[in-house]
């Protein structure tokens, strides 16, 4: 399984429009075949920021979710909302396997 | 869904013990009634840091992990591989509800 975290620092004043935009990329992305978890999080001591841990079953599918319509979408939504860069950090996951 | 990231530093030599230990942990974390998530990731670049992905129905359910046979033994077992303190960062999970 490969895992990605990727934190993300929005603009205050985005909190509610970003949450509602990466509600649709979440329940768009747990469909395609290669994924295996898209979760968001959200920092409970600062609600601007946000965790995405999306799994797939190999870096391939993780590559392919770029591709989509609806990541596409997401990010071109999302591009002003952010109040810094997000950063993505890739992780191999043992298990489940 | 209430999540925490685990941020786990072992010393070099037990790497291989924790995983193994690790992995019995996971399997019988996942029965848990409340469990929804217990990944078991390791980091690309230094082998010896890993992030236990927890996600409970509700911080009730994950404070009863810590009270299971398997988390005891499973602290127990791993408490001198420990290169440096655990950490463990909460979030509130959005997405899956």
């Amino acid at each position: 399984m490969h895992v990605t975290l990727v934190q993300v620092h929005v603009k205050p004043a985005y909190i509610n429009d970003f949450i509602a935009a990466t509600k649709r990329n979440h329940e768009a992305s747990i469909r395609e075949p290669g994924n295996r978890r898209f979760d968001v999080l959200q920092a409970p001591d600062d609600p601007a920021r946000f965790i995405l841990y999306e799994a797939y079953v190999s870096p391939v599918e993780a590559a392919a979710h770029k591709e989509t319509p609806h990541y596409l979408a997401w990010r071109e939504t999302v591009a002003d909302w952010m109040a810094e860069p997000r950063r993505g950090i890739p992780y191999q996951g043992l298990f489940p396997a």
